[in-house]
This record gives structure tokens, C-alpha cells and sequence, in this order.
């Protein structure tokens, strides 16, 4: 295998790429370089900015020197990392055609020596009807198909380009089919247009189309993404590589790209930014340069912010933080952050897919972290794979004390140590059970299991957050076997809804509920008149 | 005066302090300088860090250096930027005691030429007795007010430091007596301990405490504060001026700190961070420097992201998107959403101070946005300076539609015409108002105000955003005074929310409500429905 998978956080990962001209460690962001012309040399994108990988176009590269003997790719472009070269694809949606042949460019590719190779695909587009789409499917597969036999045993490792746009049963679809080819890479055709529309929803069903039908073993490019707001979104979603033109084009408007979105330079006061750029000049200094030394400090700015935010990534893969850092980052966009929420719709995946990580600690915000893969896990687990103890009869639902582990909160082992005088051995026929948001219950036996004792909520919890809570405390009240359910509660807004909730429950499903209800359901006096209520519910 | 605003958001701004030794702009961070070693000289800090204000302490400076003639600070330390000297105050919290006297280090620091100098105040601390507190507030003011004749006239700019720590009535008293002596400079005593502990709500109720009681036109300095990741709160509350020497001392700890929080060398496997210390290396290559070296590094980054978040910050002020910037860093830890959220207190306040900005339009994303002064006054405006137009005698609430500014949507513009139609001069008499989250209600003729038609918000908005809106429009309905509601509605959440407090709000004031409710309220034939209704209503 040429991809070895290193790390993971959510779909995201860290992998290692082998190419015949070196390792590369994904995700990775490879600039386009433009073969005629290059802002910032090669050379120095691979010592200065530590791009050891980056992309070209071979269809260029052909028009402009394809009759140069000897032609080789890394010696044209002074660069020794890995290159890797688009066909054309990019050409053909932009201009309609191109003056090439699909087995004509794979033999050019082959000749100059890329180390990653692209077929001619057709791209799909944005804004296209179904039935061009439709086509634009059927044709790449079919160049696909009959690239096979050109490509096989070739030591370049060559990519399979997933088209249907915005149409998903129709990425679906492709992916499906080119999935069953073997292309070492695959890549997600046109999402250009979709990005620079801020479509970031669309991106996200785009994107989960072709990763959740494509073999996962084998890293998926995501074409023309360039903008680091969103490279945490897509890396999160699975996709493996990057490239654009963005850093170098958008430079030339003027454009100052950051992880929070994109600024104009004539609007900047101040640089918000602490690459070796920003930090050796002020806004006012770049704004007054020449214009070609400003492009080219655009440019540079634009590349080190990109290499950084693919650095910050990998770090919040390799400590399972990958969550924390994809909620920062869509707070750059109203859009990005409705992307954000689109994940509730794969749920399933994140959960299946995520590992199963006993990182760092879990830090809770707000409802829109009700998607994360541990919530769904824990919920689950307790529908699926959970039996309370054999002698549990009844069931005390008890407001979580302030020390985490709960059930080694010096609270509740006073608590335990009461009871146990006070009841003997009918105590162990009464099941604790602590509610807490966002996870609803923690069983005390499960209350030293990950996470469920390393997470940090932010209080006040949002509305949303706390009646996803109570409904799941509902919903066990409402699944389980108890003869008898009892309350502890103190009187926030979780507790009021964990009552309804319960209430409603156990009308439902005919147990008697008793409540005991104080300010400080831990202190003394609640747990006195909690042990009161016991004692004459066990008698 | 020696303080100019330039320019503001939320209590925010931008300002320039003129010294005697230059003009520096705020708010500012100053690198705390060890007078006896300095891990990045001075005069580098100058040139490659831009910090062109420093601090460094007069106290040490007697010490080690008292005997000698002609000492001058900017000398002795090799650097001409603008230097504020502490007193000695911070030693008092950390050993008790300083072996000078007030009126002594007031002279000494008159001698070495600070541009900017504090009295010898007596930290307050945490943690301590309330009476301990109250005899630092005490002193610190008797001293104040001793040192009054002392600094009269002096061309150094002096600080006036407020104390009280976790106790906010005495932090109030403190800063109401110290704003009435003429101090150009006021300061925050002793959060560093608050902020260790990460209480950030503390730390809020504590600067607010402040910045009420002091005059509004002097710049207010936060000692001791020197992460990142808070600089944005504190500036939002009205903080002008940080020091720390957090930068420093963390890298010798092996602590890197950034924008979203402090992270341990000893874990990065890659640096999440565009400065020019972690473009130039990778992680290995960092942790596997001489211990004198990587300190030296981490220093670097540490003051690069200082520094660099400084300037996002001011960038922040100057577009009007702190709060969006804010929203962002408050992500970095549950304890700084916490403190977010506990703005809610200080509403009032948030909104009289800010300006009537009309900025880049608000980007609204969860019920967090819920506090920022635009919702505020927007409500307030419709409670407090609102009337209807005079013949307006039913009110019907529209649904918003898509486009903005609403009452210039190409569908509303479509219902006024078959409206006029239908019913003639009557339409008149039916005063339309869209109802919108975060917004509550939105009456037609103020649509195009800002920022009514310049925001954007995340869809699905969170559940206590809608509830909250639905509140703001129940209440509009409560206290107009029209005959009769329409609700024209569509079937969201949104919708529902708002047709049960409608409903609720009509019985309580006796008012009859007519719904017409569709899923697409502004095809055709919803309002084709809504225009027959209105024809029967007005008939």
C-alpha cells in the first residue's frame, strides 16, 4: 500500500504517502505552481515555507514545452519534493476543452516523471443540469475505464476523480464505480465554485457522498480547496489533500487569507496575523509597496498561513482535539457554522468512524457540540449495550455532584456511606444513576469511563443542549425496568427539565416518581430527607 | 489630555497615549523586561517584535543598580521606545514586604526617567480575608492620595491602581475614590492569580467593576495579563494596557502558548502557528534544541503571538467584529465561554458604551450572539422609541422572507401590490412587521436600518435564539395597541415558537389572531390565502 494511516480524530487522519519521489505526511496542502511563471520559487516553497509536495499542470507544461527533449518534471520546476500534476480537467471546465487526448496526457504525465498523476476527467461544475452532470459522470468513468490498462504497473500513483457536483446520488454513484478501480488516490472533482459561493453545506453532503463510498484505506483529494477557513472542515470529513492556486490568485486581488476568513488588504488597519510576513511589516507598509512586492508578500502571507492551519490540524488530530478546532474555525462564517450543524446528518458515520480516543478531555460549549461522536457513543451505549446491575430495582436519578468522577465525588460517597447505614443491604437494590449535559445519564458504574469523567461543560449550558439532556434522561426512564423511579434534584434549569421529562416518563410507562427537590441537593440536610424518603420506600 | 480615542467597539478601543518618551497606540501589550537578564534584548524587541512600550520594574532597578550616578532606565535597559516602570507592588504579593518605601520608589522612578510610573500600591490578592482586602484597598488609596503632591506636575505619566480583588463592591469603592484624583493612567491590581485559575466570569465581574466606577476618557491597564487567549475579553470590556511576563516565564516552562490556550512542547508533534520561530522549525526540531536555545525560541513564539493577537484585536476594533473575535477565542477554554456568557450581566451597560457602529453586517451563530449590544438596542428601541405609524390598527406578522433588507424583497414588494389591489386604501390601515431571529420583530419601515438588513445568521439557529425571539415578539404584541394580529406564518421551528407566545400574548389583552400558516409563506398561494383573509378581516 502506498497510504499508511498514522492518526486519527473524527474522519480525519494523519497519514503517510508513499511516492516514488518521497513521503509526504497528509493532510497536506499543495500549492499549484504555475510551470511558466511562479511567485515564489519551488525551491524556496520547499526551504522556506516546508511544502514538500506541490502540484503542477502537466497540460501546460505540455503546450508550452512539450517538445523539449529530456522533459522532466521536477528538473523544469527546480524542486526535488514530490510533484504531483493535473491533467487538464481544471482547463476543461473553465475554457469547455482542451487540445489533448485523455491517453495522450497520461503518456505526457508519464514521460515527465510525475510522482501523482491525474487522468483527463470531465469536472462536473456548479449550476449544471442533471442530465450534463449525469454525463459528466458516465464520461470520467469511462476514461477512467479505458485508462487502466495505460496506467497499470506505472510507479506514479495515479488519481481517480469523483464528479456529480452538487447532484449527491450522482457522487454517489461515481464514487461508487471508481472505488472499484484500483487508483491508489481518489480525489472529489469541482468543488471550487461551491466554496467560493460559501455553499459550505453542500460541501459537506459532497464530501460525505464520496468518502462514505469510496475504500477508506486511500486518501481522497479534495480539488482546488484553498482556503484555510475551511480546511478543518474538510480534513474532518476525510479528505486527505489539498490544492489550489488561491494563495498566489488571490494575492493578486489583494486578498489576505486567514483561518477566519478572507480580508482586503485596503480594509486592513492592522495585521491580524503572526507569519514572518505580517510580523516584519505593518499594514500600512504593505499597502504602500509596489505593487509586485506586495503580491508577492500577499502571496507569501497566503502560503504561510495555509502550511500553518494544516500544521494546527494535525496537531488537533494527533490530541483528538480535531472537534474544539472545527468549532473555533466555523465561527469565521454564518455558513460554515450551519456546515458545521449538517453533521448531525451523518452522525452515524462520525460515531463509526471516529476512534475511539481517550485524548485530552472533552470541552463542551454549546448545542452544537451534540454532534460529536462521544455524545452519540455514549447515548448509544446506553441503548444498545447496557444492562444496569441484576439487583437494581429501583432507580435514583441524582443531579451530578461538582467532582468528576461522580461516583468518587466525596458527595456521593457520603451519600453511599449514609445509606448503607441506614438501609443495610437494601441499599444495593437502589440504582444510582447521575444526569449531567450534554451525555443525559451516567450509571455511577460507568462514571470513571472516557469521557464521562473528562469533559468540561460551559455553564450556563444553552437551551438546546440542556433539553437533549433531559429527553435522553427521559428516554432511559421511559426503556427501563425499574419498579420505582426517584428524583434528586436541585432547581436550575436542567433540573426542571429533567423532571417534566421524567414525569412524563413514568405516566407513560405507569412507576410511581417520588422527587426530593433543594438548592443544594448535596448538602446535609437534601441528603438526609433523600435517605428519610428511602428508608420508607424500601420498607 | 494625554489619552485620544480613535476608535471603538463594544467597550473597546482604539486609543493613542501620548508619553514623554513617544506616542504608543492601544490597547497594548508590554513584554515585561527583567532589568538584570532579558532572554530577547530590548532593542530587539524593538525592531523584529515592534513592541514600542515596554515595562520593566523600578523596584529591581533600585536594588541592583541604585548607586549608581546617572541612571536612566532607557539607557540601562538599550532601548528607546517608551518604558513604564513598576513600583515594587508585585513583590509586595509575592513576599510580603518590599524594602522601600512609598514616597522613595515614587523619586526613584521620577530619577530614572519612566515615561510611565506607578505608586507603590498593596496588591490585594486572592483568596485573602475581606478584611485583609479592604486594608489594601485602604492603603492603596492612602497612599494615592499621599503621593498626589509628590507627582503634581511631573511630566511621567502615573498609574492609579484599583484593588479589591474577588470582592467587586470593594474593587467598585476602590476605583470610584482612586477616579476622583487625578491620575492619568489607572490599573487593575492583581488578576494574575483569577486568571490562572481560569475564572474568567471573576475575572469579567471584576474588570466591569472597574471600568463603571473609573472616568470613562483614561486608559485602564490590566496588570499581570499576558495570554492571548483573553487579551480579546479583556479589551472588550474597556481594558487598554497588558503586561506580563508570562511570555518569558511559560518558555521556560516549556509552555507555548496561542490564541486558544497553552499547550506543553512536550506534547506538539507539529506547530500550530504561522510565526516566523515555527515556519522556520518543526516540532522535533524544537524539542530537540539545548534547553537554552529552545527557551530562547519559545520566548520568541510566545511574544510573536502576543503581539500578533494585539493587532487582531485592534483590526477587530477597527472593522467592528470584536464581538465576532470574541465569540471565536471564547472557544478556547469552557471557563472563557463561561465568561462570554456572564456578559449577559452587563447588557446594559455593553450597549450604552458601544458605538452606533455600522460596520460590516453582524454574523449571528448561537444563542452566545444574544448579548451583543445590536440585539440590545434593537429591542430597546422597540420598547423604549418606537410607535406605529398612526393609522396602523391591525398588525400582521410576517414570516421574514428570504431576501434583505425584508421590505425590499421582491416577494413582499409582490404582496403590497396585490394587497393595494384587493383592498384599495384599506392596506393602509395593516402595519406589517417580520419577525426574524435574533431580532424578535422587525416593522417594515425600519427594515432597512442597521443592522436589520446587514446580518447574517447561521441556520438552524439554536433553540434558545429562536425562544428568545419569540419572546421579543410575544412582548410586541402584548404591548401594541393594535385591534386585531395576523400571523402569516411558515412551518419552522421558529413559526411554532412564535405562534404559541403570539397566541398567548393575544389571549392575555383580549385581541383576536388569525393564522395562515404554509409551508412556503411567500409562494403565491399562501398569499392569495392571506389576501382573502385580509379582504373578510377588513371588509
Amino acid at each position: 500500500m502506498s497510504f499508511e494511516l498514522r492518526d486519527r480524530d473524527l474522519l480525519g487522519r494523519i497519514g503517510r504517502l508513499r511516492t516514488r519521489g518521497g513521503v509526504v505526511e497528509t493532510p497536506v496542502f499543495l500549492p499549484v505552481v504555475n510551470p511558466i511563471s511562479q511567485p515564489i520559487p519551488p525551491r524556496r516553497m520547499m526551504d522556506e515555507f516546508r511544502c514538500n509536495m506541490l502540484i503542477t499542470n502537466a497540460y501546460l507544461i505540455k503546450k508550452h514545452f512539450g517538445d523539449e527533449a529530456d522533459l522532466e518534471v521536477h528538473r523544469l520546476l527546480g524542486y526535488d519534493g514530490v510533484v504531483a500534476t493535473d491533467s487538464g480537467g481544471y482547463q476543461i471546465l473553465v475554457y469547455g476543452d482542451v487540445e489533448t487526448a485523455p491517453d495522450e496526457i497520461i503518456a505526457f504525465q508519464k514521460r515527465i516523471g510525475s510522482d501523482v498523476a491525474v487522468i483527463l476527467d470531465v469536472p462536473t461544475g456548479w449550476g449544471v443540469s442533471r442530465s450534463r452532470a449525469e454525463w459528466t459522470v458516465e464520461e470520467t468513468l469511462r476514461r477512467a475505464e479505458a485508462a487502466l490498462p495505460l496506467i497499470e504497473g506505472d510507479d506514479a500513483l495515479w488519481v481517480g476523480p469523483v464528479q456529480g457536483g452538487g447532484y449527491i446520488d450522482l457522487v454517489e454513484r461515481s464514487a461508487r464505480a471508481l472505488g472499484s478501480m484500483p487508483f491508489q488516490v481518489y480525489a472529489l472533482g469541482s468543488p471550487t465554485q461551491v466554496m467560493e459561493s460559501y455553499r459550505f453545506t453542500v460541501l459537506v453532503d459532497m464530501i460525505m457522498a464520496a468518502k462514505l463510498n469510496l475504500p477508506p484505506d486511500r486518501p481522497l483529494h479534495l480539488f482546488g480547496a484553498g482556503h484555510p477557513m475551511m480546511f478543518s472542515l474538510a480534513v474532518a470529513l476525510g479528505c486527505d489533500m489539498f490544492d489550489s492556486a488561491a494563495y498566489a490568485l488571490y494575492a493578486r486581488k489583494g486578498r489576505y487569507l486567514t483561518s477566519r476568513g478572507t480580508m482586503r488588504l485596503s480594509n486592513l488597519n492592522y495585521l491580524p496575523c503572526s507569519c514572518p510576513v505580517c510580523r516584519r511589516h505593518d499594514a500600512g507598509e504593505l499597502k504602500e509597496m509596489l505593487r509586485g512586492e506586495r503580491v508577492r508578500a500577499l502571496t507569501e502571507h497566503n502560503l504561510y498561513v495555509s502550511m500553518a492551519e494544516m500544521d494546527a490540524i494535525k496537531q488537533a488530530i494527533s490530541e483528538k482535539t480535531l472537534w474544539e478546532l472545527l468549532e473555533a474555525r466555523s465561527l469565521a462564517h454564518p455558513t460554515l457554522f450551519s456546515a458545521l450543524k449538517r453533521l448531525s446528518k451523518y452522525r452515524d458515520a462520525l460515531e463509526r468512524c471516529s476512534p475511539h480516543s481517550k485524548g485530552r478531555g472533552l470541552f463542551v460549549f454549546d448545542s452544537a457540540g451534540l454532534v460529536r461522536p462521544e455524545v452519540t457513543r455514549h447515548i448509544r451505549r446506553l441503548e444498545m449495550n447496557y444492562r444496569p446491575p441484576e439487583d437494581a430495582d429501583r432507580l435514583l436519578l441524582a443531579s451530578a455532584p461538582e467532582a468528576k468522577p461522580f461516583g468518587r465525588a466525596p458527595q456521593y460517597r457520603h451519600l453511599r456511606r449514609i445509606a448503607e447505614d441506614a438501609l443495610g443491604c437494601a441499599a444495593s437494590g437502589v440504582h444510582v444513576c447521575f444526569y449531567t449535559a450534554p451525555f443525559g445519564v451516567v450509571p455511577v458504574e460507568l462514571s470513571e469511563t472516557y469521557p464521562l469523567s473528562q469533559f468540561e461543560a460551559a455553564e450556563p449550558l444553552d437551551r438546546e443542549t440542556l433539553e437533549f439532556a433531559a429527553e435522553q434522561v427521559g428516554r432511559y426512564v421511559e426503556e427501563g425496568s425499574y419498579s420505582a423511579v426517584i428524583l434528586h434534584r436541585g432547581v436550575n434549569d436542567l433540573d426542571r427539565l429533567v423532571e417534566d421529562r421524567c414525569r412524563e416518563a413514568c405516566r407513560e410507562n405507569g412507576r410511581p416518581l417520588t422527587v426530593v427537590s433543594d438548592p443544594h441537593p448535596w448538602g446535609e440536610e437534601a441528603l438526609q430527607r433523600l435517605i428519610a424518603l428511602l428508608k420508607k420506600t424500601l420498607a
